[in-house]
């Protein structure tokens, strides 16, 4: 161990889209728990995850997601292992396993709304998983420029049709959904389902109206390798293998099936308590800070201001998503002249704004501001945006 | 953060089966990266998956698995989200989906042996999932007390086997393979594969003879969450997803895809970055304290000194694996009068002998003593067991 290391850092500036920024706070006290948790002798992540401490900190966690989302009884939290990708294979397993037991036998089918890469990348998944899939929009013609309205997307099979899936917040494309389904559009009986991996925790959510909110931890609230899960408790039971398997539907892998994780409170197998530990820590920052209430605004303001930076320039700065009413206020994803990125990023690189590279499938620029991304932080990439602006346009 | 927490802590005896022990020198390490990463400004577990550092450490702790392992070339390393659980379950799709590539549109069943409560969960899980299992061994009915020689198994049906499935070793019940199947036993052509979850890098192993060798890190060599495979390269290749659909073969969560990971150098989906860092630790060290015949070595000692004391005190202390040859050298299991059962775990913990109670499902005790655990905590545990026989015999 090096002597010139410590505990501390000057605080980032770092925009990168997952895994994230976390508060220096938060991972000072980690950093303690993870070699003398509560002073016994051992790290977090060295005791067993049925332990009473262990148990403990699952039982916090959850208490605190409950109160950040106000959770209402009717839903049930737990994690799993694995992040966003496991998150939706997982829930068409699931969900339909669910469904044929609502509606004894029968095999139901998905709705898919496709606005990013990762509805899109969902929505193959479930075909490739062997379920029946309905794509009720699809915006990738236009590069995912927009969410349209509900008005504007397929009627949904209400019939057959178990529960319908979005990306709330698409971290690649910079479009977020602002509003739910409307009751017109949405049939009764066919559950609302939000991957909400890059926007959790970031805003107000009604999780009433939410079948399954599902959101791999890794962005807006903690480290890679754990999954939230808020769901329906009716949505849990599943009828038993056996039948299952007489009714063709395919049996998820074990530590994913919803009720085995459910009935030992999230340590079916041994999820890692040290990244819970950190998630833990993340939300009760969140609670003493002032809730969801506080960071929704301050991310609203954060957002705000960025976009309005960009668009004071629109010859220069360009975003590609049309559509100002659907903007994420996570992923501000923007472009300039493509001749002066690398100019673009060396200059920011040198003012220690970094983090700022688009996705490689869309190249461009994306400023993520997640929670733990201060307001000062964007005060400075807003000044550095509109210099850059003005020097270069 | 308090101000009396410290980076550090008296050295533990801690016998806990997994999360388990590591190495305080390696916690103190991690907890600096967590931090701020080779003075970079940031935390290990704060970067892109896919940035060039975080392939740096998933390079690294290949290029030192297969060091310690002396892997050869013939065999790829890679990491996927999760543990032992979604290990096996992962392990059956791949592997009978391989199957019918080589063996164009057959469907292959897997052999397994029955030698312990993880071997039966991963027979069960393949049965659950959809495919066709002979169980060559099932020794459930003698609470899994041997392991018997391979003659005495049943011949495995070499016209459509993919694989025979072993756990290496059985961390619930404390049995353990000293030998692979014979060439008599195991034909040419179906793959040997091996879970060992709770003894890899415990001692020297012939890759060349596997054609899977899996295991979770949460044991022997790192955090929850994140599982080692070591695949014969000929077993990742697969139909494609519509080839599987028409032979009827169910595909795997896309996550615990071979191929895909394969080709994604372990970063198709946001693996742990932190956790896998952990195990370069982890690795780094015993390379440098002298690899794997080192510890063997150490392992075998302090294994042996354990046995021996307990096998002294026949009428007090009691060992359910009845041949000595296949005693783990990770799990030691015993029992001793069920009335002092409480005595010995209060006797322990004050003396800071600690995790000593056996799993839930088969009682007694388990002194689990992985490559963490050094000689000096086992001898006090050995002194411990022979003055509480002395006395309470
Ligand atoms: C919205 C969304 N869903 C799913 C994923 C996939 O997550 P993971 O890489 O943890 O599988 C991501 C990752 O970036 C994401 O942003
Ligand atoms: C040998 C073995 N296999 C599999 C598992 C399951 O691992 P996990 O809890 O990570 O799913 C365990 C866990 O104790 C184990 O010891």
């Amino acid at each position: 161990m090096s002597e010139f290391k410590t505990l501390d850092r000057e605080e980032p500036n770092y925009f990168g889209a997952g895994p994230a920024l976390l508060p220096t706070s938060v991972l000072q006290e980690a950093a303690y728990d993870l070699i003398n948790y509560e002073q016994q002798g051992l790290g977090i992540g060295e005791i067993s995850h049925r332990s009473k401490p262990a148990i403990k900190v699952i039982d916090e966690t959850k208490a605190n997601l409950a109160k950040v989302l106000n959770i209402p009884d009717t839903h049930e939290v737990f994690f799993m292992q694995g992040g966003g990708t496991s998150g939706f294979s997982s829930i068409v397993y699931n969900l339909i396993a669910n469904y044929a037991k609502r509606h004894p036998g029968k095999v139901g089918k998905a709705a898919y709304a496709v606005t990013g890469s990762w509805s899109k990348k969902s929505a193959e998944e479930a075909v490739r998983l062997g379920f029946d899939v309905d794509i009720v929009v699809n915006t990738k013609a236009n590069k995912f420029d927009d969410i349209p309205p509900y008005s504007e997307w397929k009627a949904i099979d209400k019939e057959n049709t178990a529960y319908l899936y979005v990306c709330d917040n698409e971290t690649v494309n910079g479009n977020e959904f602002k509003d739910i389904p409307t009751s017109e559009y949405l049939p009764e009986g066919v559950e609302l389902v939000a991957d909400m991996s890059s926007n959790i925790l970031s805003k107000k959510v009604d999780v009433s109206k939410y079948g399954v909110i599902m959101a791999g931890a890794q962005k807006n609230i903690g480290l890679a390798g754990l999954t939230i899960y808020i769901v329906k408790k009716s949505l849990i039971e599943q009828p038993t293998d056996d039948e299952l398997k007489s009714y063709g539907i395919p049996r998820v892998p074990i530590a994913f099936h919803f009720p085995s994780v459910v009935a030992n409170n999230s340590a079916y197998n041994t999820i890692p308590i040290f990244t819970c530990h950190i998630l833990k820590l993340v939300t009760a920052r969140l609670i003493e800070k002032g809730g969801i209430e506080y960071i929704q605004k301050v991310n609203e303001e954060k957002a705000q201001l960025l976009y309005a930076a960009l668009t004071k320039y629109p010859n220069f700065y360009k975003l590609p998503i049309v559509n100002p009413k659907v903007r994420s206020n996570m992923n501000v994803v923007f472009t300039l002249p493509k001749d002066l990125e690398d100019k673009f990023i060396q200059e920011a690189t040198a003012k220690n704004l970094t983090g700022l590279k688009g996705h490689r499938s869309v190249g461009g620029m994306r400023a993520s501001i997640y929670n733990a991304v201060t307001l000062e932080s964007v005060q400075l990439l807003v000044a550095f945006v509109t210099e850059f602006a003005e020097a270069n346009q």
